[in-house]
């Protein structure tokens, strides 16, 4: 029996007499073993082994056997180029056509035209207008991620058609712990979970026993909104439908984990300024390509704020003190931005923002700006009179803090705020933006108040 | 027919005619609109309105009927005592033994443990006794989170007394879509999905279709692992066992799309400096509490960096024109650093890091810092000759920033790789820390190399 033991990390499983079998060809031994793993766990070996080994599989292995990895989303879209050169185009395109389309769609999708069209080509016909019907919705849409292998059934079947319906598509559809009912015009009706048809009498009447309130979610949808939709209501599927409320498929929960996963990643490489955070680096190139677009360009807005300062060079020249306190008053403008900027982004992605007006949120963040504001300034004054018994520059880079602080979280949670409402993602652009609008402002403040105050210095 | 609405983002409901059905005191219409409505719906509804008027729900509502909207997620932690209090205790024991016994025990664990008591007390025998055996379990772990509402069949019973089971189990069951089976001490040696049983012949023997290799989670495992668990092997549901392999409860995978996305804000909301973000606040009050501590915090590091620049004083009064680049240096290095941590921490959380050597990842970070120091060190001196003619102090900038690069990028990646093998939530602490030490040791070696080669300037 296998299974994951959690004490040490390490899926059980025999993988040296795995790779010894393939390398001894002893095909009879291999196909034993690992058809015995969880897909997940063919996977994780399938990705591990060296190119030559993976060839083998590939003579081993039918193409339904394959199409349960690639099922998976646990391969690297980099690596999905490098596996499908490895095989013959046919046994790919046979491959593509055993995995549900949704699936296939996904891995199509990150390959270049004339690839997907001469798999296509080479798939039997049913499979490739599925695929063809798939492919053309829009990437991140319900359309994209929805798959078209689920269960419906006439609103005036009984139950027991609706079981031996339910038996015949069971080995191919995604999901049959829901089936949906349909009207003449194949327009969605209802809903029916397996759990309330096993529990049914059998000569019940579809129509009697389905919901009607079935929440759908538009083809066109963002596919973040649906994620959020499933998740608040604990579905395991929703059905896709379009405007006329005809049905055209469904997004199982599993899908869905992965797109919530994707945004958090997503959102949290945006703030961390690393270009894309969803696959792994395995090399320092990839990894120094991802992270220096935004090193530069926060190197050309850092000069911004470089030749601000440059402009005060005969006040700081008069008292030298004054330039150490302004990577503090910057860093600490800088913090309070990417606060107000974290909560704004964060509440925008799980919707708790839409509650309420944006009005009272942003007099909510002027009140909290206001607030840490002041005890920063105040603890500030506090701390430069301790260390340094100077009372007046305390003052000053209280002052500054004070103001930068208050500037930092307005801007912080309006600028997302706003670029939501353009329809732009706040997690982009805001960041920088933010950070050098706030080390400019702040900067500005201090050592134009310190150019003011000069003679008292 | 109700919907969600996806291109105004509201819920279609009848808000105004429930609410005046409340106000009325008409019960029989409030019931036929209300339990018409999505227990998600409901939620909303119920947190929305004001108290007097959620009073009257409870004499409404059937303690049964208000569990289902306690089982959701959507009820802040906050939110639970206010309307618990609103409740008279013996209505709300009544509804914690109405629902799922995982969901019950999240609310209790929110609670006093007086408070727990006595609604314990007042609940019926079996309901608390279920409550109590999991309410012992450790925070974050698979046991409190798991449910024990689910089903197991003898590994000897046929298919069609599984279904028999299974019809009347389904009524109480957090899930029927998954049938675990159990040997005669109790022991999971199987799972059987409902899928298969509904395709196998009614006579045909459990032990002959189910699956042996069950994966199954500790009841001490971490409830992050066991999310990735779910994630990774596209599980609906995962047994949770003893270390003798005794069935102990189940986890769906609802529950585990919510520590996702928990496990998600928490870590965003520590590379953002935000205390807690898992709840989004509804005054400047609260807000500038959980944004403080930080703020606080990181002035009082800042305080370090400015003492260090002050040491310089004299250099800065000789070359005021140094001053203006600390920030870009200092920033340049919090950046990389932010970078690095984030990869490392993210990696750790979706378990990418766990595949490959410490080692290797540290060399690999170290290549990444190398390269992307020289870049930016080669970028900064051509800008700063082009915007100068300075090129000694383009020099200068230039080889702090490569330094600081390289440092920061090294123990961004480290520190929390460190953190993690010492069991101490890499994102937590590792944050300021690294920001702190990188401005440091970069505005160390800027100043230093100033100085040193102050003549020249």
């Amino acid at each position: 029996m296998i299974e994951r033991n959690p004490m040490n990390e390490e899926i059980i499983y025999d993988e040296e007499s795995l790779i010894e079998s393939l390398e001894q060809d002893d095909i009879i031994h291999f196909r034993e073993l690992f058809l015995q793993l969880h897909p997940y766990d063919r996977a994780t070996l399938y990705k591990k082994v060296e190119p030559e080994l993976r060839k083998k599989m590939y003579f081993y292995l039918s193409p339904k056997e394959l199409a349960e990895i690639f099922e998976l989303s646990e391969i690297d879209d980099n690596d999905y180029k490098i596996f499908l050169e490895e095989m013959d185009a046919t046994y790919a395109a046979e491959m593509f056509a055993n995995m549900f389309v949704d699936n296939a769609v996904d891995v199509l999708n990150e390959l270049d035209k004339s690839q997907v069209v001469s798999y296509l080509t080479l798939m039997d016909k049913e499979s490739a207008t599925e695929i063809k019907a798939l492919l053309h919705y829009e990437e991140f849409t319900a359309g994209s991620i929805m798959t078209t292998e689920y269960v419906v059934i006439p609103q005036d079947s009984t139950v027991r058609s609706a079981m031996t319906i339910l038996r015949n598509a069971a080995p191919e559809a995604e999901t049959i712990y829901y089936v949906f009912v349909v009207d003449d015009d194949e327009r969605l009706t209802g809903v029916v979970s397996l759990r309330d048809l096993i529990i049914a009498h059998e000569d019940t009447f579809i129509h009697s026993i389905m919901n009607e309130r079935v929440v759908s979610v538009l083809v066109s949808e963002d596919q973040e909104e649906v994620a959020r939709t499933i998740k608040d209501y604990n579905f395991l599927a929703v059905p896709v439908v379009d405007f006329q409320q005809h049905m055209l498929g469904i997004i199982t929960v599993d899908d869905i984990i992965d797109v919530l996963d994707e945004e958090a990643s997503d959102d949290y490489s945006k703030l961390a300024a690393v270009a894309d955070m969803t696959t792994f680096d395995k090399n320092s190139f990839s990894a120094a390509k991802k992270r220096l677009p935004w090193l530069l360009i926060l190197l050309v807005l850092g000069m911004l704020t470089a030749n601000l300062i440059g402009a005060f060079e005969e006040t700081i020249a008069q008292v030298a003190l004054l330039a150490a306190f302004i990577p503090l008053i910057a860093g600490t403008a800088g913090n309070s931005g990417t606060q107000a900027l974290a909560v704004a982004v964060r509440g925008i992605a799980t919707r708790d923002i839409e509650d309420e007006s944006k009005f009272k949120l942003l007099l909510r963040e002027a009140g909290t700006g206001l607030l840490t504001g002041l005890i920063c300034a105040i603890f500030v004054v506090g701390l430069i009179y301790v260390w340094k018994q100077e009372f007046l520059l305390g003052l000053l880079v209280g002052a500054a803090i004070l103001v930068s602080i208050f500037v930092a979280t307005i801007s912080g949670s309006f600028i997302p705020l706003f670029m939501h409402k353009m329809k732009v993602d706040p997690a982009v652009a805001s960041g920088p933006f933010i950070t050098t609008l706030n080390d400019l402002i702040s900067t500005l403040i201090y050592l134009g108040l310190a150019t003011a105050f000069i003679s008292n210095l």
